[in-house]
């Protein structure tokens, strides 16, 4: 079915394991019966590796167990287990440099019906690549954003926070937000308060203050945000949890985005809703340095 | 990896096919890097048959292009080419009575990325098995709902319109209404406008008049609901498409769910944010026994 190897066709080579069992690429597979496909009913975490080591992987481990308790779904393995599989991920990669890891847990292969009581056996895969070289250029270009007409979902429906296989309102907001000649889509919850862009969480800065959404705004709870939260207080930078309209937005002085693949990289322009302009700013250079030392990335 | 027979583990018989290819169920997989598995970044439509034939395919087939169409997906087929997959299911199954046929389109295999730019070829998956018998009985006892905590995704968000592999929504109402003892989740819009069920659509009957909530109270444009307003209309009973708030399904005569597969099915229950109870009534009676013999079902 799968003629061409993914490595080629998908321009990078990729380690892949399924079930505890390294497999190749082309082969790594997933019955259509899963309701991870059919429903987008699985979770998933993304990390890096510094110095060859799964950076925050306790937090990212956490993270996820808080997510199958959202979605009731039971896993079966220990977090040595699933530490374990991260590690052999990264130890089979043939590449230099540092390692990029997915873990996606899925709901299982069942009937065709929502209800997963048929799931008995969630299925464990790993996607691990060479990370991205960190576009340097961009702490000094930046990034533009657009806010989009497609909102985010709402806590109520379908959290945020929740880090699911259910991804199609973040798709579609980046198709957007491409359409408009901008990076990256920026996204308002029903209640006309800034939420998060697509993969990254979103700050801006005000007469010093690093100010970011709060949770209750609808948004992931990224570990890197909550670094630059805990990095911010200990050494003295006003940092507050808050609701952010674009109005807010519209008086920023500096604007930057966090995530824990791309890190921190100021934000140049905000159009969509909002128009503004701005230069990456000393509080966001502050804030990536403290972190980057923090994380030991430089 | 499957081991097990897919038949023997789902207890039924399966026809499977990919890319216009017939495969057995236990060897029906998809990439792990398809994003119809990394993100729910797929489409599809659920048809039975009637004496054999699919039942209001060009209604289904016209929602399914219509669902590419919102979510930037091409799809390379024609309209025979999906038909003919449709039939050469329905002929390949060996079971009597009728065909359930669930069609799929993914978005296909591409790099990590939401962007779905490196997606050249989405996949077409089509599974297909004997029609569940019509739990006769259901339309005598009828079927208990529970207004759920979770919302319905809002139009503006993930439109629930667009008929996605995105069903986490769905999935942890319908949770939360088999927790409370229900058959099935009644969805409230952030608006506290009644919207649908996790697979069908809902109706009130109030002195005689029929009540569906519109598409504006945030729904998809059910197949089966679409036929039973025509057939309202046809008939001269009073149809209407409005916004339903629980206080209006508190004083309702009847209360009644549609959907392709389950057909016309009374309510008698609903709790949650309300307490209704009522008896499977005249006006379901009619317009079910009106679809019915129209769709040729009896």
């Amino acid at each position: 079915m799968y003629t061409l190897s993914m490595n080629i066709k998908l321009e990078t080579d990729y380690v892949t394991r399924i079930n505890f069992t390294p497999v190749a690429p082309e082969d790594a597979t997933i019955s259509i019966f899963d309701h991870g496909f059919l429903f987008g009913d699985s979770i998933y975490e993304v990390v890096r590796t510094v110095n060859g080591v799964p950076f925050a992987w306790p937090e990212h481990l956490r993270r996820m167990r808080n997510s199958a308790v959202r979605l009731a779904m039971e896993l079966p393995w220990s977090d040595e287990q699933l530490t374990g599989e991260i590690e052999a991920a990264i130890e089979s990669g043939t590449w230099d440099g540092e390692t990029y890891v997915r873990l996606v847990i899925t709901r299982g292969v069942g009937r065709i019906d929502l209800m997963p009581r048929t799931c008995d056996d969630p299925a464990l895969i790993v996607i691990a690549k060479k990370l991205p070289e960190l576009r340097a250029h961009l702490h000094e270009v930046g990034l533009t954003l657009c806010v989009t007409d497609i909102r985010r979902n709402s806590r109520d429906a379908m959290d945020p926070g929740i880090k699911s296989g259910n991804y199609l309102n973040n798709v579609m907001a980046l198709i957007e937000a491409r359409e408009k000649g901008t990076d990256d889509a920026l996204m308002l919850n029903e209640k006309d308060h800034l939420t998060e862009c697509t993969t990254s969480n979103f700050f801006i800065v005000k007469d010093g203050v690093i100010k970011t959404p709060s949770l209750e705004s609808g948004l992931l709870a990224g570990i890197t945000r909550g670094m630059l939260r805990d990095i911010a207080v200990d050494r003295g930078m006003p940092f507050e949890e808050t609701e952010i309209t674009t109005t807010d937005l519209e008086s920023a002085d500096e604007v930057f985005i966090s995530g824990t693949i791309k890190g921190v990289v100021p934000v140049i322009k905000v159009i969509g809703q909002v128009n503004w302009e701005g230069d990456p700013g000393p509080v966001t250079a502050k804030i990536r340095d403290e972190y980057y030392t923090f994380a030991g990335l430089q």
